[in-house]
């Protein structure tokens, strides 16, 4: 069931060990096949080295198991809340990778100073407020995926495919897990940068225009970048 | 004697390369068999490309040696220390590791700011007081092991499985010497983290019940993360 | 047409993978046949693992596609716009490596405060000022070079090879493509030093005679370095 | 001519790049057979790529080139004078290394703050005076030498086997030439780490005694590390 699909997430997986996004088993990687409503996920707490494509789990969009013999990723629910929310989207990835993560820690928002953000992710990366003890103790993944959901209904989130959960890490997502796993590339490198530049000069200036420059020359009708 | 600990331990030692974790001889790792009341630690600086499984020294809890034709690693005494005073760990490392070195160096716990932290440590990393001129005259390592343990008696070492000695670098521990290892790695993760968040934002707030979350989803009998 | 200059920046453009100064696509390479005056330069959005050398696009000084079947970069204006200006230069490098785009971001010069700056860059890698409104909605990528343009008018290209583009990263340059890589990688790694020079000591000194030193015992007619 | 020792001096050159020390040709190592009082040196700018050991370089003393087709490295001179003031080291190796040379242009000493440190400095790694217009432009590889000299009239250079040299960058030494490169990557290391605990606490204490102690506990008559 799906079997292409396990293929394309399980790869996706493996990409963030290629690319030094996760260590052990930390991240996860899920895509959904919108028109039958089945998401394939990451086993949960499983090593990469023996995981294998068959081991991805299938599950619909209410969490029910539909295909797999293992448990899915803890993360799971956060998942399905985006995928809800965001009918766009086809992949997700949510990794602890150094720099998104620390901005996370920190509470704030990475926000957008160059053209390299600029280029993938229109505004800010959004930081998601501090969760309630409620929150925590209650459905803790799925109300995860609601704080998200509750930031983003100031943005754009086709506009802004990722975020960082406050005290967490970074999730990102795409139009698929490959694009998916792309933008928490460049979500780890956009942190490194913005932490560096200002450590180098805490007042740095944005250009608004530049950046508006730079999303719609590789987004949208009139993008002419690439081939 | 003890053949298999020995190559789980001579393993482990050179997994901390792998993980980048240690340059030329300055790590090492120890396990104990908790029946026979001995210890498996790696010889006193024996280059990594050479050293052996059977290199591996054997000693009782009395620092006596049982089995090895080599000298054990100068840290033995601390290892003992740790190995009487924690009953339910089984494999201990030292390293000089980057980031949780220089938090050592800084004299700073390394506080629980996030879940990446909270899904292994459930409270901050503490670092133990500067040591006393009697102290580091004396039976030094022994007494490093001694001031680690005072430390903990205000903590819980199955809930905090590393430890920054004052000015001089980390120690991990776990089930066994591949948990150790594990630990250790995630304690230079999260301890470059943390100086990359508080650079960031020296004010940042933690989020406790996050914390306490996070470390049950892993560890105790509510776990639900894994397998 | 042109075959081994395009080879020679087709392996450019890889050298900077080598080099980690490009992640994805990210990065562009050129180089100039002076006598015939035939650009040689990326194509836009390519791969670089299924990318070829004749993929690479052959253009005249104006901008006209003279060989070559894919778009070219989209930082061809900018390219196009520094051989016009400077003469003697024969390859230009565009990166967002790490640490030079952080300057960049930031809106600061890279001071030269040591000798291996020296050894390639007489004086301040300067940068841009922030571009206008008019200029970034008019011709965005030539008048990009128009601002480095006038941003060298006070000083010498010959003797300072590189630039940072406010907002935006680094281009760089050389009597050839080989040569303007080169100079890419000295750019970041004296970015970095910079960055952390600074912050350990706000308040260091530069020593104005050591980098006159040091700049002309490898270059100009008293040099002394090399065979 | 001194074929074993060319192999040497050769073998520490790449083991630097291996160690991460070097970018292109920018370092050099050295070592001397002080019985024939010749030293063998790295040619100058040569590639790492193409160079043979038998292109390794052997001058006399006052600099005469006894053995060789190429040009020394340009250092040369600094080096000799090092070999003619510390008659107990038997190589010197000089790199541009990214943290010891960030120390070298904020112009300050690196502390002693930790048992990495203690382990092979005794004391601070010293950071040389500027030097003066009279001694650039007079001759100024000597005069480099000169001024480490001079600094270390204050200290034991057996026990202090680096320096930095102001607004350029790190030397270090050792028994041989091998000896000199491990050195070199823990001064690299001992600079990365001290950078990293100022920045977590400026305030940072040293403790004396730890410092002798693990100085001693490898060193001198009383040593009971390694085998």
């Amino acid at each position: 069931m799906l079997e292409s699909l396990k293929k394309e997430v399980f790869d996706a997986n493996l990409d963030l060990v290629k690319h030094g996004l996760v260590i052990f088993t930390w991240g996860n990687v899920s895509a959904i096949d919108r028109e039958k409503g089945l998401v394939v996920i990451k086993p949960s707490g499983v090593s990469y080295d023996t995981m294998k494509a068959e081991d991805m789990v299938v599950l619909d969009l209410d969490g029910n198991i539909v295909d797999g013999k293992l448990k899915p990723s803890s993360d799971t629910a956060t998942h399905l809340v985006l995928y809800k929310a965001f009918p766009n989207i086809g992949g997700i990835v949510h990794t602890h990778s150094t720099y998104a993560t620390s901005w996370a820690q920190a509470g704030c928002d990475i926000p957008n100073i160059g053209t390299t953000h600029a280029d993938y992710f229109k505004d800010e990366i959004p930081c998601t407020r501090q969760m309630t003890k409620a929150e925590i103790e209650g459905k803790y993944e799925l109300e995860t995926g609601n704080v998200i959901v509750e930031r983003f209904a100031e943005l754009n989130a086709d506009y802004t495919p990722g975020v960082l959960v406050n005290n967490h890490g970074p999730f990102s997502w795409g139009k698929d897990a490959h694009n998916a796993v792309h933008n928490a590339v460049v979500l780890e490198q956009v942190a490194k940068m913005a932490y560096i530049a200002y450590s180098i000069n805490p007042q740095l200036k944005m250009n608004e225009e530049l950046i508006k420059k730079h999303f719609f020359r590789k987004h949208g009708p009139g993008a002419y970048y690439g081939q």
